[in-house]
């Protein structure tokens, strides 16, 4: 599971498209980034909560690059991302992790197979620093948002 | 491969959210029915092609009971069909297959994981009467909509 003092898994993601690849241990090789895990797109508790938390927080401007990770396709996180932020006004990214690879690096997957079909992410929000691991707030039950909070984590 | 006079795979999909059940043995089961696959909600060919042709289509009326089926969660199947059809005028029902237990009874999956991260459908629309298949129009290339279209198949 990660843990404070982990690298970011080199791993590529996938941005509005499955053609577009983005590599987060490049992209937060240096400066300050979040990247907050989330079970499903369009879910109730992502969808209503948990990544709202962090589009209208007023400490999101000095918490560098933030992104959003699902076990979601690229089309279906392009549109999540137009329907809760559809200006890109909040700079967050939504990444797909179609496959799960990069969830399963750092080991936060899990079944949720008789919901959603296949292995999803837990909940999580993690800060990192030049490319290393500082903070990290995993919820012990995926449908809560408690440490994993804009409010807990920025 | 699905062809003329197969049943209906008595296998339960989902609308809306995870808890709700829909098995198409039973909702077909009498009457005439359209079941289409496709192999990806939001992408652009599903989105801006196949399944608008059959919400517009004059021919709709008469088609009998009309689902849309892909191998997403019930969550995106939920978000698209508002996307599409935000007053569901056109009575179109969209479901989710999540684990492509339904798409892989008919042998209509195919390995999409390079750029989706699992099987999909392919894309293809099937006639059914009284719940046996009368019609089916299975396309070649996933990417291509011909013989699945609402004008090759109403």
């Amino acid at each position: 599971m990660v843990k404070e003092g982990d690298s970011i898994p080199n791993i590529d993601l996938f941005e509005d498209s499955p053609g577009n690849k983005v590599n987060l241990s490049q992209e937060l090789a240096s400066g300050k980034g979040v990247i907050i895990g989330v079970p499903a797109a369009f879910s109730p508790s992502c969808s209503e909560q948990h990544v709202p938390g962090y589009i209208t927080s007023d400490k999101l401007k000095n918490a560098g690059k933030v992104f959003v990770i699902s076990v979601n396709d690229a089309f279906v996180m392009k549109a999540w991302s137009k329907d809760l932020d559809s200006s890109k006004a909040s700079g967050i990214r939504f990444l797909a992790d179609p496959a799960g690879e990069f969830t399963k690096a750092w080991d936060v997957d899990f079944d949720a197979t008789p919901l959603l079909g296949n292995h999803r992410s837990k909940r999580y929000a993690v800060v990192t620093e030049n490319g290393k691991v500082t903070k990290v707030g995993l919820e012990a039950d995926p449908t809560k948002v408690t440490v994993s909070s804009a409010e807990s984590v920025l």
